[in-house]
């Protein structure tokens, strides 16, 4: 059971002044919801199995969207490819590459405060996709206001 | 800055023998893609701040989905409200919950041969929800075979 190895994480990084939920409800385009989450498709992509270019590209991403890192992994494949989690105080990225095909399919939620939209154009600096297709889902607009 | 005690993950996991890619493409509803991507929303749903109960959750619906873990990481909110990623061999699986609310929204992304559909009936039964609401992305479908 390949289970069996796998850590769980939880409660490495110590309580911060920054741990505050910053995920709260928020309105955007005049909807109450939880946050923005974007899906995001790169096309005819560059660099997608360069690990560390795909970590800072991650960092530089949440850096521009004011979003607050928690926690961040990645994981190589054989022969290639990579996947990518960040957890973020708002909510989170990932990132999943076939490097073979030229594509990458990134999600983008954050809730609160930060500027999901911020990423696009690091994304678009960082693979140099020939298209990068977005849709944007607006999660929990169906919740009441508690 | 918070980024500055953030942890990388990365290869915390030893290499395994199941560590080859298990996100080939593959034909879903007669469509070639990466993989489906649910995006999962519940309602009045219970156990949102237990953050035990969420891990477990995670791990029974990556067993069901016939998926492989590779990571996993939980963070617990003040005052409430859980994150938590997993990483997959086949992509991920995220929640975040808003238990004020009763609401969480999840995504499962699963590549390959997992059958990510497998997921619901373990959420259902594990947050009682009064309704899930679920959409399917078909992620990958404009690129090109290689």
């Amino acid at each position: 059971m390949s289970n069996s190895v796998t850590q769980t994480a939880r409660a490495a990084v110590p309580a911060l002044e920054t741990d505050e939920r910053a995920d709260h409800f928020v309105v955007r385009d005049g909807i109450r919801c939880a946050g923005a989450h974007l899906i995001i498709d790169l096309y005819d992509a560059d660099r997608l199995d360069d690990i560390d270019h795909i970590e800072e590209t991650l960092r530089r991403a949440i850096e521009v969207s004011r979003a607050t890192l928690l926690h961040i992994h990645l994981h190589p494949f054989e022969p290639n490819g990579v996947s990518g989690v960040a957890v973020l105080a708002e909510s989170h990225i990932s990132i999943h590459t076939w490097p073979e095909n030229g594509y990458a399919a990134l999600d983008v939620f954050m809730c609160g405060d930060a500027d999901p939209d911020a990423c696009i154009p690091v994304l678009r600096e960082a693979f140099s996709p020939s298209k990068i297709a977005v849709s944007e889902l607006l999660r929990g607009r169906a919740v009441h206001a508690s």
